[in-house]
């Protein structure tokens, strides 16, 4: 039998309803039977509002709090004061072994701090990633930085193709995921001085076996699922995947907006519903509204603030999976014998 | 009368073939009838293949060579070896004054490498940049840099929001283009040191109503055409528009294989397809593909590689109205009244 497996969901401070959070977990509930919740906002509200929502309500227990983090407040103001926010509790609650993992749809700079402060990072890594998973022509990558790290290193870039790595493997069931760094070009020649340096240890990490790497990738690559990871620093990270999300809604856009153009068209957007419900489905960006930060002592899934039912229930199911094949412990190893 | 404006055109070193460059730039010619061109590759082909395009035929002259870039060349190289290549010598043309702007498919890095050497930049621009013409919501907008400078520094930034607001006034005839500096955030912290400093100067320039900054966009915001022009550094943008690039590609590749995935689906794109040839058209990169370089005393536009009749005519379009609308004198004073 599984071992129980403990979430702790920060229920504050998002645009999120309290009900889409509840729902959404307890779709997950529905498919992990061995995933446990603590509940962390106001118990009143909570007892209330998943009174019928089973099997939350026989698989939850709350720690009523009332203090959050608003959106606005800056994350060095976050860590502060409010220390007794639905956030701060959240993440002790991981620190303190009572939970394996953080859900929230707070803000995130606050998230990454306290979470920083609280849980640590693991062996060699300086600062966390956050990590996603993107939709490519072939199936799923995963991406990594999105925006934790800013600055640009070539020892940040090998944390995230460890930590890329990893996520692969456990997200993706990848037994050996390849592995491009995001770059201006392919050739060897290409790119800035930390890409450059980066990828001289990414090519000894390969052939010690430590890793498999493929090489300088573009970013037309990400879409074209060259890699199953795809490495990149934060402040690129970020304008790529909003770059991306803004160009797969533009393009959605251009096609709604030929379907009502005439009445053939209409007619051909009828016959055709069915089908392009999929193309719907597959870039629905709640599937992949959720970041998750890695590196640190243990996983912390981050929803986007705006989230629904639908998108709180994959986050959860992937911070179960992270718990349930034990991620965090695994690049641990990584990083030890690495050293 | 308009007065007669010359390019220069590099036949030869890319793979589009001599056929696509010469239709290409005669579309061009029919569009705009103060447009000449000095061909430069092979004279005997060259004749041969434009015997019977007009008025192509009886507007270019052709310069002999036969020596070429290979898009393999690394730029150094090719600064110091092949000095008869036709790369050379059509951007020799314009420095000599004889030809007002260089069309080329060619090798990027090399042509960028040429130019700066026999162009020189404007004032006090350090590099130039490569701009485009990127498709939106609402229209289109400028964004740049696109990889030539992929050294991050505020002073580039700076540059490029002048250059782009040059080339939105142009090309998109906008009195006054508003002007987003591509950032991880929109809050005044977010981002690395050279767009915090990059934002303070542009503020600065706002005021005394130098330029019209916008402030700090984020990368959903080139689609939603959120600004005018979208700066950044040109290792940021090159990852942007290819990731921009490869997500249109996945997008549209979802709808096609919806539509063939079952007998209703084929009937409905039947009674649709002349309303979807309009997104195809609309999200065509050749209309999109070609790089403007900024900044230097004269214009160079570089078609893709792989460019064809309909890519190299909006090429040709594109130097032709840069040269009409005296882009880069108009740069020079900006440049000139700033310092």
């Amino acid at each position: 039998m599984n071992k129980k497996i403990n979430l702790a969901v920060d229920c504050l401070g998002s645009e999120t309803s309290l009900k889409e959070i509840l729902e959404g977990i307890n779709e997950s509930a529905l498919r992990n039977d061995n995933l446990f919740f603590t509940l962390f906002g106001n118990s009143i509200e909570i007892e209330r509002a998943m009174e019928n929502i089973s099997p939350l309500n026989i698989r939850s227990e709350i720690t009523h709090c009332d203090e959050y983090i608003l959106m606005t407040d800056k994350p060095t103001e976050a860590i502060r004061a409010k220390k007794n926010s639905s956030m701060h509790l959240s993440v002790e609650h991981v620190s303190n072994g009572k939970s394996h993992a953080v859900l929230s749809c707070g803000n995130t700079g606050a998230l990454m701090a306290i979470s920083l402060l609280k849980l640590k990072t693991i062996a060699s890594i300086k600062r966390p990633s956050i990590a996603s998973i993107w939709p490519n022509i072939k199936g799923e990558s995963i991406v990594l930085d999105l925006g934790a790290n800013i600055k640009n290193d070539p020892s940040s870039l090998i944390d995230n193709a460890i930590l890329g790595s990893a996520l692969a493997k456990a997200l993706l069931s990848i037994a050996e995921p390849s592995i491009g760094l995001l770059n201006v070009g392919i050739e060897d020649m290409k790119g800035n001085e930390h890409v450059q340096k980066a990828s001289e240890i990414l090519l000894e990490m390969d052939k010690s076996k430590q890793l498999n790497y493929y090489g300088f990738i573009e970013g037309a690559d990400i879409s074209n699922g060259k890699t199953n990871v795809v490495v990149t620093d934060g402040f690129t990270g970020n304008i790529a995947l909003k770059t991306a999300e803004g160009t797969a809604l533009m393009v959605q856009s251009y096609f709604q907006k030929a379907f009502k153009s005439s009445l053939f068209s209409k007619l051909g957007y009828f016959f055709a519903s069915l089908s392009l419900k999929t193309v719907k489905e597959r870039l629905d960006p709640r599937v992949h509204n959720c970041g998750i930060f890695m590196g640190l002592t243990a996983p912390v899934v981050k929803c986007h603030g705006k989230s629904d039912r639908l998108g709180i229930s994959y986050a959860s199911d992937i911070a179960y999976s992270l718990i349930q094949k034990d991620v965090n412990k695994k690049v641990e190893n990584i990083l030890i014998n690495e050293i």
